[in-house]
């Protein structure tokens, strides 16, 4: 499972969503990375790579072509496939997963680093961009201004549950839901004044619905804004489109969002530390960053590091292809 | 030079400029830290420490006092102080430092290094914001899109370089100087179209100005839009203002900047990472940085690492006083 430092480092996908296949295109970035295949639960035929060229393989014949492999990147879902992949997978190479199902992460940690450690491996969870990339920022945001307070904003982007939501409204035949920060709460978080503010107060909610045949309007608008949890105490427009502007304008997946630290050094001196993410593509940027911290796994598996970590025990010069001389030289 | 990890970490500060005063203040919002003291060249009842009943060491004491230190923070000047201190202290103690000339880095840094190592200690070079904070965000950036530009903007702050150009103006009794970016320039590369833009596109300069007695405005203007290298090729506006003004309304050292990373993962996909600060104090906000990777350089030294590192060295979790467990449960 280790390869030359001068030869690519081989890279084995599991599972073939938008994930997978955003992981696909993202290693054809790194040079110093190479795709060695996909590997799926579904018949291999019916699969279509993102990359042409790109193997598809059975799961079952992962544990034949383990050695092949330097580092596993799990694009399953963190409801069914990772708590059960992760460990599994982790006892038979290096892995990384996207596990974000944040009240979970200690349980899911814990299994994924016992199986890593008894087999001698290294293994990343819950990297992406929230958990992840906003993760490091509220650790460093406060351990810089420890006198202070963190918020963490989301959008605007295409929320997934909100989505499906919208879609078990009778009358719904399509829809997308997009949630929006609120300029005036993200004003006063910059101010430094400390606000206290709720995820509510912080994000508006956007509906786009196409409605089904014979449906009306209002009660289907009604239906959608007292909804409870998802948009009772939001505050949420609807609009009404046909299902080829669905198709045609809302089909990409946009996210993003902020993290912000305002603190006070002293009476006199007040600072804002502010991290924004603007992301044409959810699944194709949070692929991005797997395969960064699928580098970052390989080199601390090189250096004896075996078991479970976090984005918080990777050390930033990690992820990049570059050697450290050259990254002080030209970076710093 | 160990302690419990339950006790206090120990911390001595080198120098006592606005850097060194803010590392004081900073160290009262850590309370996993101790100041042991001020270690000095001046004579030390000469020193107004920031925070009451610090004490004031000589700098020839501290070879007797390094058993007490845990790690020293070295506030001193980048071209005539560190050169020789940070590589000399380091042969004695743990040692942090905000090392910021970009282009001397390589060399400051094997020095440090080749010291560090005989003596068995753990420095960090570098620490602060740019170089710092900002290199990790350039860093990060490049290896999470790897297709894409990378832009450094700083201000809007007080270049101390700049004004003290124009303080050597003749006729020019006091003065400030603020870089200020250049906001079109900004939106141009949010926009993720990765424009060419050098140092002096991206910025303007307001010098705010106060005349000595019978000096003429538009001589001391003149002076200052074509002095070469400093103001010529920008966009240079001065304003003259009274002496009490300078000394009321300029006094604080704000700074801050931007590192944005635009890049794209697909012909579709087009993402935009954005870090900012906005600095009240420049000094206050470089000291809360220091004495952060101060604790990292503790426990770097406790996990047996020695030799010189920089903060692209040090994974994010190092630099907060909770566990990791405590982080991953609470922060991820």
């Amino acid at each position: 499972m280790t390869s030359p430092s001068a030869a690519p480092i081989r890279i084995g996908i599991v599972g073939h969503g938008n994930l997978g296949r955003g992981v696909e295109l993202a290693i054809t970035h790194n040079p110093d990375l190479r795709t060695v295949g996909i590997f799926t639960r579904r018949d291999p035929a019916a699969v279509q790579p993102r990359i042409a060229g790109t193997p598809v393989h059975r799961m079952d014949d992962l544990a034949a072509r383990a050695d092949q492999v330097d580092v596993l990147v799990l694009c399953g879902g963190s409801k069914d496939d990772l708590p059960l992949q992760s460990p599994a997978l982790a006892a038979r190479c290096n892995i990384v997963d996207s596990f974000d199902t944040h009240a979970h992460v200690p349980e899911h940690f814990a299994a994924v680093d016992a199986a890593a450690r008894a087999a001698g491996t290294t293994a990343l969870i819950s990297a992406g961009w929230d958990p992840g990339l906003f993760s490091i920022q509220r650790v460093m945001g406060e351990a810089l201004l420890p006198d202070g307070a963190s918020y963490t904003f989301w959008g605007k982007g295409v929320s997934q549950g909100h989505s499906d939501a919208l879609r078990r409204v009778p009358g719904v035949a399509g829809a997308v839901q997009y949630t929006v920060p609120v300029e005036a709460a993200m004003q006063q978080v910059r101010s430094g004044t400390r606000p206290e503010l709720t995820t509510r107060q912080k994000h508006t909610r956007e509906c786009f619905v196409v409605l089904a045949p014979g449906a009306d309007r209002e009660t289907v608008r009604q239906a959608i804004v007292t909804m409870p949890d998802y948009f009772a105490d939001y505050e949420t427009t609807v609009r009404f489109i046909g299902a080829e502007e669905l198709a045609r304008d809302h089909a990409a997946m946009p996210h993003g969002g902020f993290v912000i630290r305002s603190g006070d050094t002293s009476d006199a001196a007040r600072h804002v530390i502010e991290y924004r993410l603007q992301l044409g593509s959810n699944p194709e940027f949070t692929a991005s960053v797997l395969v960064a911290y699928a580098r970052a796994v390989y080199r601390l598996h090189q250096m004896g590091r075996h078991g479970a970590h976090t984005v918080l025990d990777v050390a930033p010069g990690l992820l990049s292809p570059r050697s450290a001389e050259e990254l002080r030289r030209d970076y710093l």
